[in-house]
């Protein structure tokens, strides 16, 4: 399913996210599963001064890229689900662009290190931005969840399984 | 402040953001201050597929390329202040990986097109991925938002200015 090469867009990592997940099994699926597992951004030592004012804010949002993941489909079972659904629909990681997104807490900088809580991801994953997060910008009014409604509370308990690995 | 060539993260286009804001002047600068702006998101033909389920999400997340921006400082005067802040504690759209984030509402999906409400971007911007917007995980119990603290309440009037055009 190969997307029109023109206009590509190029990015380059700002540093790399460490956490304790060390292998995508066992890995928790979403920050609410993993909202004690502490771990910390190495900011490239270059962008260091664009973290100032950062430390006011009690959570930051973080993109960064699905590094071990290759390949995509356009319907997948999700972690927690067993119906196929339509990958947009989901958070799965093999994505047309493997781009993840995830919402932790800041606990403190250092320097160009910033020290965080609820992390998420795999460690050694490339980070492709931060921004601050803002309530009135982040959180909005939704009402409906779709196939989510209800299996999002499964989340906080679900580990990853082999269900993204490689083929 | 050039990052490291190697480890580049190559993404294409999914699609393309259309809006009723034609130039960066007198746009909104979130969607908070777009709240009525509708737009559309012209999913490249192929993935269509992938769109199943999502019409049962009021809301959706779209990642997106700042296409109309090119270099970037460490420190900038958001729209919402007239003080350097460091770039990772402001949204400004030049940063490091031109990248956006945007939560909108989703009104209806007609094939590959996607009708939206709250749209706060350029009109023709390059789509990275979508999301479902789902609380649990997006909408975190922050509690300082720095120096946005009381002027995030002013985004909702201010309109972009030149601020962020080309030098």
């Amino acid at each position: 399913m190969p997307l029109p090469e023109k206009d590509a867009i190029i990015f380059h990592p700002i540093g790399y996210i460490r956490s304790p997940f060390k292998t995508v099994e066992g890995m928790p699926i979403q920050p609410s599963g993993a909202k004690d597992a502490v771990g910390k951004i190495e900011l490239h030592g270059a962008l260091e001064e664009g973290l100032k004012d950062l430390e006011g804010f009690s959570h930051i949002i973080l993109l960064y890229h699905f590094h071990k993941n290759e390949g995509y489909k356009l319907t997948v079972k999700p972690f927690m689900d067993t119906v196929e659904r339509g990958l947009f629909s989901t958070r799965a990681p093999r994505r047309p662009n493997m781009i993840g997104k995830s919402t932790v807490e800041l606990l403190s900088i250092e320097g160009n290190i910033l020290n965080i809580k609820g992390v998420d991801v795999l460690d050694g994953t490339p980070l492709i931005d931060i921004k601050p997060y803002v309530s009135k910008f982040d959180a909005v009014p939704a009402t409906r969840f779709g196939w989510l409604e209800t299996n999002a509370e499964k989340s906080a308990t679900l580990k990853s399984d082999e269900r993204f690995a490689e083929d």
